[in-house]
């Protein structure tokens, strides 16, 4: 490879429950086949419609939603509730969110964001003859770091995980570290040209390696079996 | 921001004990005032001679080491060990690689990773007048999802969290979202340039924010203090 670009779409208009989000991405401009998109949950659940009504005087009014939407409490630490969703996701507030929505509402995470990635990489191939991957993208923290990272909660048209196994590393011993969580660090790398503040909510990633290729979801890929998961 | 470059350095020679990185960075050609470079923790290591000598006919002739470099043991299964390290970073086997290094031969984490990017970085700026920000990157799991993904174990030159406190959404709320790991999603994205395979250490990312700059330090400003912590 010898470069990746990095773009964020500029100048969208703001997403409304029932938007054309396929219309509104093709007719954009700025897209190439084999770009890898990847769209922030929030105009995602917008488009969507997964808004709700809450109290806009009650601080803690979206807390009963929080239980709601989850299937296993991890941690409480006064409002804060770390738990998995009934998605599988383990993140603060089961993804729930208050900002960059209207006041008195609160956004749910998609009902299922593969599905979503797959119907915007579907869309933008029938209509436009795009041929893009697609990820979705959510900010998370995490145990032992501060400060909070997006990574990908569903994809369509890449593969989530880069499975090296078998493969040598440079001076021909076999690889120790055999599985990249691809579509994680694609997110990452958007977010830096998404600006929390400025609102960007998709971007471009340009040069990606025809490796990436693939097809898998976040659910089935990416997410650890609870079985298997050291800190669940 | 109109546009984030990630460019792999292609080229560089294998790293022995006692090289001069800067030397070898600053010769190079690729690099930029205003570039961040990410280098692997591996040349690094090699640099600074932090390898040390194991039985190569026996596989688990490293975890003495692990036990040696670690400070608390969070969870064990089989053969893996997942602990904090005396530098404070919680990861697999204390950060001791096998891969990349001659057989025989395990690499420990650098004794200080703030510090050998800040040597990297007044360096650069030393002998070539180049004045770069430096992360140190180094590859590590995670709890709840699979894979692993590229994150900052030293810094120099950047903020490595973005506080956002303050900041408006683009409705005028309040910022939710508040810290970024700026640093993390840095050597994230500089992941999907180097490959693993391709053993590529060192990448550049051009046409970052100029509100990226600042100083601060991996150790100090993007590890949870223990106490802090709901998963320790």
């Amino acid at each position: 490879m010898t470069r990746l670009e990095i773009l964020p779409i500029e100048g969208l208009p703001e997403v409304e429950p029932g938007d054309d989000l396929i219309g509104m991405l093709g007719d954009c401009g700025k897209i190439k086949s084999l770009d890898i998109l990847v769209v922030t949950q929030k105009i995602i659940s917008k488009a969507e419609n997964q808004l709700v009504e809450i109290d806009p005087n009650d601080a803690l009014s979206h807390k009963p939603l929080v239980e709601k939407e989850s299937v296993r409490i991890l941690r409480r630490r006064g409002e804060l509730i770390i738990s998995e969703t009934k998605h599988g996701f383990v993140c603060a507030n089961a993804g729930i969110d208050l900002s960059n929505v209207e006041r008195g509402q609160a956004a749910l995470l998609p009902e299922d964001s593969d599905r979503s990635a797959q119907r915007l990489r579907d869309g933008l191939k029938g209509r436009y003859d795009l041929d893009v991957a697609v990820i979705i993208s959510d900010t998370f923290g995490r145990p032992w770091r501060r400060g909070l990272t997006d990574v990908a909660i569903g994809s369509a048209g890449i593969s989530p995980i880069l499975d090296l196994r078998g493969e040598r590393d440079a001076l021909g011993r076999e690889m120790q570290v055999t599985e990249v969580a691809l579509v994680d660090e694609l997110a990452s790398a958007a977010e830096l040209v998404m600006g929390k503040s400025a609102g960007i909510p998709v971007a471009i990633i340009r040069g990606g390696d025809a490796e990436w290729n693939g097809e898998g979801s976040v659910r089935e890929d990416l997410l650890r079996d609870p079985k298997d998961d050291l800190f669940r």
